[in-house]
């Protein structure tokens, strides 16, 4: 029966102390999706895999988790069906799949419930989603997707919303943040503009990885790819584009006075940041990046990126605007724009800054020690009354010497502790003890509750 | 591309209204449990085949959903694997399983955490299962549980916290309730006392069915499994145990008197009596139910079971002490002793008693709605404003005629909003509409903001 346990590979753990902190970004998240108007949604873990397939690309399909069909699923299969290969066998032994983002099972939604929801509709939605890659540091099997989107309208105040949620997250857990902004439009009319019309998806793949290799790299990759000679040498004057955002605008629309395409983006974005200037926000912190790609290619619109500063790590949350989100499912024409904040990356940001707050109200503030079982009696009503105050409170269930008692405290992280003995039995005066500073007090329990309420 | 989408069977979406109720049920619960010193803890979703084949069952075994391994999963399979049945080849084409509950996965996690976990160790876990069961009105394949255990401890405070957590959860959410306490031991010396020792197991799974099936039907489904006549005359004495829970005691140390282990069982639930009266908790909603017997065969001590009154409903809590926890990973000796809160039966008890809080802080609050662009934008730092005052608050995002918007409304249930046109943007009060009983109001922005915070 005895087996040595482990985890899955590419999966964790969260243990209290990761999970409160996980909380607190979750939380802080949450609020800020709720102030805004955002509402919660969950839909199941697995989905049809008619539901999911063709949704990610091949690429993605192999990444799916599939859920081997429960009963006796091998009765149908035959040599036949083995030497078709695994692909293929996968589809009649499996119909299910675990989802990999939250996205698609949204998009779903929305097409089976679209007659009674309220459109637009606002909702968040924060769950695990699954991928079968490879595990890596950083990079888990398991992980959260924590998304807001709007669907049912094109309206740009959206997008402005959009920046001040990220603005508001990322101030409510203190983190500098640099937040880039583009539209897909502006990448069509680029290519269009320098006369490589149609290829804006090669165009956009290679000037995503401007940060990671350099522009002369770039260059290299577009000609690699049959750009001509003279489209690069249009495209040199981009890498240029420098000055305040209002400054890029103004080059920006020089640049693309050909390009109908490129001209809607630019306008899409300067209405976008109209309503920034209606809505009193200013822009200290957000760039104007026609560089900004992004690589998934169902954007049509707006597109953003958020990175921290004062630590190096990529993306921390991301997202755009998508015209289609609905029409693989047969409904056309519903427009969306969306965020998602990316939580492990989050958390090793403030981890790595020291940013998590100190005092979480999760964990236990208060801990009953005791010299033995009259005393433990003695503090079971004490206990009783410290949680009817909210105070999170336990007794130390065992008898057990001090030490041991305090140890529990300690690894528990427990701010304070009463230590009741035959004095505090006969005097009613209990002894509080600071576990932060080591300070010792002889108090009252109504003092106690004061004083941790403090 | 196009495909009309569905659910995969057994599962459901939880849209904003089901999640703002459900989330009231976690929160309720989450908080007693933080206020009696649980912390949170989260497992993966998925688990190695080797953590949870064996630990539910013949049938346990059966319902668990197995994800198919990556990757060209069938290179290594013949007609041979074929012709030996899909169990055998299940464990060549899979290696990870979904979780089936919480409490194997905690137990691994405990295995693997032992020289870190503070002892006791007490955590709560909330989360899904997922089960391959035959779905059906109320059963569903993938479901929330909601679990609170405390490891590395037998004090019997333990139990006596439980009830309180169970008595606090269930005033919060103001539901009238009945709880059934026995122990497993008084069941192991029931068996002995009648002449049956060492029948326990069939004895408990009978006696189990007493609330279905009746005292006579019982009486026979014992026969058949060879009680003898003796043994059946010895037990009838047990329906009739009746009275105050000291007077059920009483009665039950009379019948018990030969019993060792019988007798232990008696001392148990005395002493967890004890506590509860040196806590100061009433005992008015438990009773002493000495035919209470549970399905899980884990459990060695106290076992709980809550009834919701006022309603046709299943057990809506229970849980129990087990001895042998991580026993099966090679670690024995932890005894541990813990509940589950059933979140679907308890939203079911709100949603038919109407239980549900009608003022749900998570949907939005405020609506702006306007005549056209300028009042839009009119709007927006009055929009800002207001989430700043922590009000949840939208702007309806497009141009549309004012019934449209107030539908919106309607639909989202938006108690308040706000509607501006010209006249508003000349005199600055503003129409604000109550959308509970429809009257209307001019006031400033700042009477608006306090009469929603009233």
């Amino acid at each position: 029966m005895s087996s040595k346990p482990s985890l899955a590979r590419g999966t964790r753990d969260f243990g209290p102390e990761k999970m409160v902190k996980r909380n607190y970004i979750f939380d802080t998240i949450k609020a800020v999706f709720q102030r805004f108007g955002f509402q919660p949604l969950e839909t199941p873990s697995m989905e049809n895999l008619s539901v999911l397939m063709g949704k990610y690309g091949d690429e993605g399909d192999q990444l799916l988790f599939k859920i081997l069909n429960s009963g006796n699923f091998s009765e149908k299969i035959s040599q036949t069906d083995l030497d078709e290969g695994y692909k293929k066998l996968t589809t009649k032994i499996s119909e299910k799949g675990l989802r990999y983002d939250l996205t698609v099972p949204f998009a779903r939604y929305v097409v089976m419930n679209r007659n009674e929801l309220p459109l637009p509709f606002k909702r968040y939605q924060i769950q695990p989603v699954w991928r079968a890659d490879r595990p890596q540091k950083g990079r888990y099997r398991e992980f959260y997707q924590c998304d807001a989107d709007v669907v049912g309208t094109d309206s740009l105040i959206c997008e402005a919303e959009i920046v001040m949620m990220i603005q508001e997250v990322m101030q409510s857990l203190n983190i500098n943040f640099n937040l880039k902004i583009n539209n897909r439009k502006i990448l069509s009319g680029l290519s269009e503009a320098i006369g490589a019309a149609g290829q804006e998806a090669a165009l956009a793949v290679a000037i995503d990885k401007l940060d990671k290799i350099g522009q002369e790299k770039v260059m290299e990759e577009l000609a690699e790819r049959g750009f001509s000679e003279e489209a690069l040498a249009n495209l040199t004057p981009v890498f240029s584009i420098t000055g305040s955002n209002q400054e890029k605008f103004t080059k920006l629309e020089e640049l693309l006075q050909t390009s109908e395409v490129g001209k809607k983006g630019i306008e899409e974005l300067r209405e976008m940041w109209n309503y920034m200037t209606a809505f009193g926000v200013t822009d200290e912190n957000i760039e104007l990046d026609i560089t900004l790609a992004r690589g998934l290619s169902y954007y049509t619109g707006a597109i953003f990126e958020v990175k921290a500063l004062d630590v190096q790590i990529g993306s921390i949350t991301g997202g755009g605007r998508y015209d289609n989100l609905t029409g693989t499912f047969g409904v056309p024409g519903l427009s969306g724009v969306g965020i998602s904040f990316g939580v492990d990356r989050i958390y090793d940001v403030l981890e790595e800054l020291n940013l998590f707050p100190n005092n979480q109200a999760v964990t236990t503030k208060l801990l009953f020690c005791h010299f033995g079982k009259e005393e433990q009696n003695y503090t079971l009503p004490l206990l009783r009354a410290a949680r009817e105050r909210g105070i999170n409170a336990e007794v130390f269930p065992d008898n057990a010497k001090i030490k041991k008692q305090l140890d529990y405290a300690d690894r528990k992280k427990i701010p304070f502790v009463v230590i009741v003995g035959s004095d505090e039995l006969q005097s009613g005066l209990l002894t509080l003890k600071d576990m932060t500073s080591g300070e010792q007090f002889k108090l009252s329990i109504d003092d106690i509750f004061a004083k941790i309420n403090e």
